[in-house]
């Protein structure tokens, strides 16, 4: 991605595709950005519609606070929120009945499919992604398991690592979207290794931490307990960790994870690398179920998302709570200043170099 | 087991198994015992020996507040702690070097061993077991894999389920020491129907929630997401979740498991029913690590321990915290009593009546 040409103004612009127009998303980001100070820090450009995020923000009580304009490519964006309306399509539905929908899929896929090609081309300098909902980009025959696939499709690579941020708890993780026994099939060094060398590089470049430790779970209970309970950690993490420590990293484990994620624990490791999805996430969202942020590690580009899913069930009353994609907000503009003041050579390009 | 004969002192008599003499266990039993408020609810026998809480009490500047008498089967304790001393096997090492050790293993083993057989004549009305060492039993030639087994051969029955107290968290689990990926040859309906109806039993007879609210967590991650993670939830969760309401039992689920540890989410459920490991003591251990309880389920007989291990690299060095145990001394003195005055028909009976 190019630095911002001369001229152009300081405060970065973020992109932000609204999400499942009958999920929370666009009731989260009208939220969101209703906060003055969140608004000065940046640009926005919204990728959505008008019409659905008029009716959240009528709910809300907040007054309409961006610029709108039908999307026909990127439009300049020169301060405050500008909303790129996809109303060529047309919606105007009672969203009383809030659940998989073929248009909601067409729709939110259309935003974020958009957003990336802007963010790919280099005239976004991140992107926060609004909730999606699965099946409904499978109705509109969209076939992506989520975000994280498209956007590895996108930018041409196999090495993108999920990764989640709560306070100063980081945790990458080895899997994510996998049945937890067919795991097994999958479950190499190579697979173990990426996070651990993706997240190093992000907690380097992004986070300021010079050398971090990282701590790397086990898979089995106690982390195997010496081979007694499996022996994946032998065959498989260990020598992971052994590839990471002959490029400089400094790693511990494989840890038990049961006792990883307690205060004292906590202290000694700047993140950690979980080897499935609930394994990660339960600590993750018990120690800060409403800020934790998503980010995307091993992309040539910043992206963030909310912890939480379209959630159906109380989208429409006005009871979504704001704060992770807040924190999904923030971190994306403090990461896309870092990213200015560096001038590239973030976690895909060090993570190349580490090699 | 009996009510307590009349003319017996009221308060109920605890055992307390001293666990590996080279372990963190007879530092906090000595300490947690040391608390005069914990000490006079209720009569205590420990199992161990007195020259190792002697010097686990010097270090930690405690006055013995203990009998001792050499072990010759159960004495009488009339009040306050009494230690039987297996002092006739020579034990006299200095204890530099911590970790697996055959002479340890058979102490360890000796201590359960006796404990169990008094607490299986019902002459002890609970036992909680200090933590011991699983290698220093194999290579005393004892091959369980924790207590819990040796327990449950004990009492000759096979229903027997783990789970733990910690605060308002209660968690049993279907499987425990496991390596993840061969639970795959072992997830059964049955598996996963036990601990639903064991912790249903206990919230009802031990914590004293009428009609309790039980929580079960899928296995895959977001619980399968309707069948496109993974089947197990349809093929065996569901359906033992449908035996269970056919006896009666509320449950909710198969819940995602990063969610249902939320405070919001915890709120909902009187217990939760994790699948694994690891699923299960994360949020424990997250929540309350130096307070948690570890409760034997299915016996007819009550059990407790703490939920940490032997922790050989602190031991000795009186840097041990005793939070946990003394919690499980707690909790078994509560059950003792509440069990006292029930008469009899807990855990297991209960269990049986209800299928």
């Amino acid at each position: 991605m190019n630095p911002a040409p001369r001229g152009e103004p300081s405060r970065p612009l973020i992109g932000i595709s609204m999400g499942d127009p009958l999920g929370i998303g666009p009731e989260v980001i009208v939220k969101a950005l209703a906060d003055p100070e969140l608004r000065g820090r940046a640009r926005f450009l919204i990728f959505g519609l008008h019409e659905v995020l008029e009716l959240a923000a009528d709910h809300a009580e907040i007054n309409p606070y961006w610029w709108r304009e039908p999307y026909e490519g990127l439009p300049r964006v020169e301060n405050g929120v500008l909303l790129a309306d996809f109303d060529e399509i047309p919606w105007g539905r009672t969203p009383v009945q809030r659940g998989p929908d073929e248009l909601a899929g067409e729709l939110s896929y259309r935003f974020v499919d958009e957003a990336v090609r802007h963010l790919r081309a280099g005239s976004l300098d991140a992107l926060v992604t609004g909730p999606i909902c699965k099946e409904s980009w499978l109705l509109a025959n969209h076939r992506y398991p989520g975000h994280t696939d498209l956007l590895a499709e996108r930018f041409e690579t196999r090495r993108v690592t999920m990764m989640f941020v709560a306070d100063r708890l980081r945790v990458a993780l080895a899997s994510v979207h996998i049945p937890l026994f067919e795991l097994r099939n999958h479950f190499t060094i190579g697979l173990v290794h990426q996070p651990i060398d993706l997240l190093n590089t992000a907690l380097r470049e992004w986070f300021g931490v010079e050398h971090p430790n990282i701590g790397v779970l086990g898979l089995n209970p106690h982390a195997g307990e010496g081979g007694m309970l499996g022996d994946e950690e032998m065959r498989i993490i260990e020598p992971a960790m052994t590839m990471a420590r002959n490029t400089g990293i400094r790693v511990s484990g494989p840890l038990p994870a049961d006792t990883a994620f307690t205060p004292d624990s906590l202290r000694r490791y700047d993140g950690i690398v979980a080897m499935y999805h609930d394994q990660g996430l339960i600590p993750v969202k018990m120690a800060a179920f409403d800020r934790a942020v998503n980010l995307t590690l091993g992309l040539p580009a910043i992206r963030t998302s909310p912890d939480h899913g379209t959630a159906f069930d109380i989208a429409g009353k006005n009871r979504a709570n704001c704060g992770s994609i807040s924190e999904a907000i923030r971190l994306a503009i403090d990461l896309a200043i870092i990213r200015r003041n560096t001038r590239g050579c973030l976690a895909a390009g060090a993570g190349e170099r580490a090699r």
